[in-house]
């Protein structure tokens, strides 16, 4: 489907890889469902623990979601060697995050050596109907790993 | 501080209560440190379980804080019996969310009958120094409550 | 094409009037090139008066392009007798403005009784190629029109 | 006023320069009223030719505006041969556009290597009272300057 060639052969283990090392993720219980070079699905379950004041799931914990989607599309078309951090997103909320489960849908809109612009939407599956419930547009930055350097962190600043 | 005037002279009760329902703000460990007419400040403390790949506090998290403190600031200048919520924001990631304690701070910009536009900052206060991590613009929503009513969620759609 | 109701059957008349009362859509030489309910297509020349320092075309002036083709799509979809105001928007640009021709994309993502969420795309036409160099994602509002009165202006404050 | 240091000991001379050769500032009659280190303020007169349906300055003149004050606090702070574009901004419309001068203020929040974020707001004069009617967040990108390279053009895109 995705018409993006990767420029890491081995992108999918790898982007895996760093969305695992997420303990967020673990903790939201969000899981990759789908991944193709510039796309990903991302699933998660309902769980009461993320709710806001009207029992649906809080917009945070959505919009943590299509970040993290967004820059799991981005990271596939990164080389190898690439740490990736957020610069920016915008999230419009369509519709309250009630349901059983949502996912998160992602695609890269324009990919550059530095910069990546992707789309993200989130649905909610409630009685089996899905609905459209938010979208995001985001930035995200890929930066040289350097894994061993002790000022590591300090690649993480946008720079 | 604030130049704003409340229309509900109980914003401070109601405002408190709004955010205690809401589990996600407990399961973040995000509380209230300060509250006056269109300005709040939140505080969360570090927790392993909400960490991307490099430690930090994830970015979708630290939004989750943002958009709270948006919309409690937003909240403490709606009149009473409204409903709140959360239209779209935008935020830009400045800095890693490397941190002991985490600070939000929001502060309404434009407040209206309809919808209020506000802005916050995220701090984290790393070994007693607080840096800037991130900004958020947030447009919130005011609606009439309908807590009685079967159809309540309906009202939480942006109409 | 498009999967949209208007709500009002004169909505292409109405549409168009509007667009046309717009003096900067004039002296921008933009137009409307196709519409369908909540679908747009503006058209632009290229124009020397209107570029950045590189000599492609300003990105406020493809802002100020793809904010009309986002207003008019919603509009579409709104009543007979409402009046439109963005709310806000958020543009990410993808490569310079750089052609002969220009055109701004719009379509509803989710219609509103107050609220319509629009996304818009601007493309570059350069050798007859054309190249997407701009998304929008926009929240529109509508609101009743009074053009009778003394205070109309008052009703375009995002109230 | 201003914190910041800027690495170009030149950078008022460099600011002015850039900012003149956009030959749509001229067209929009924009001009500098104050420059420092991180901080401008543009003015800009009312114009019939651009206006919206209600005789107010269109939004996207204004973002224009606003894009160009945030562009050009931005590089008051980078280093000498540098080359500047917008990555993307997000405006919020407060207020209708409604005076006879226009300003648009901005202040860069943090200064990067590669990326820099501003904020700006832009204020309406009318009948001598200022208004607030819109604010922007942008993020900018610096660019290596390579004004002799007949490709200079693709330095422009997001890289």
């Amino acid at each position: 489907m995705s018409s993006f060639q990767p420029k890491n052969p081995n992108y999918r283990a790898i982007a895996t890889d760093t969305f695992e090392r997420q303990r967020a993720m673990r903790t939201l219980g969000i899981s990759i469902a789908r991944m193709e070079p510039g796309e990903i699905e991302l699933a998660m379950g309902y769980a009461p623990e993320f709710t806001q004041q009207n029992g649906f799931v809080h917009a945070g914990i959505i919009t943590a979601g299509l970040d993290n989607a967004c820059g799991i599309a981005a990271f596939t078309l990164m080389p190898a060697g690439s740490d990736i951090l957020t610069v920016e997103f915008k999230t419009n909320l369509l519709a309250p995050a009630r349901g059983e489960h949502f996912v998160f849908r992602a695609a890269v809109v324009k990919p550059g050596r530095t910069l990546t612009i992707c789309e993200g939407r989130a649905y909610a599956i409630h009685d089996g109907v899905e609905t459209l419930i938010a979208t995001m547009t985001g930035t995200l930055m890929a930066l040289p790993r350097r894994e061993a350097s002790p000022t590591a962190e300090r690649t993480q600043v946008p720079a």
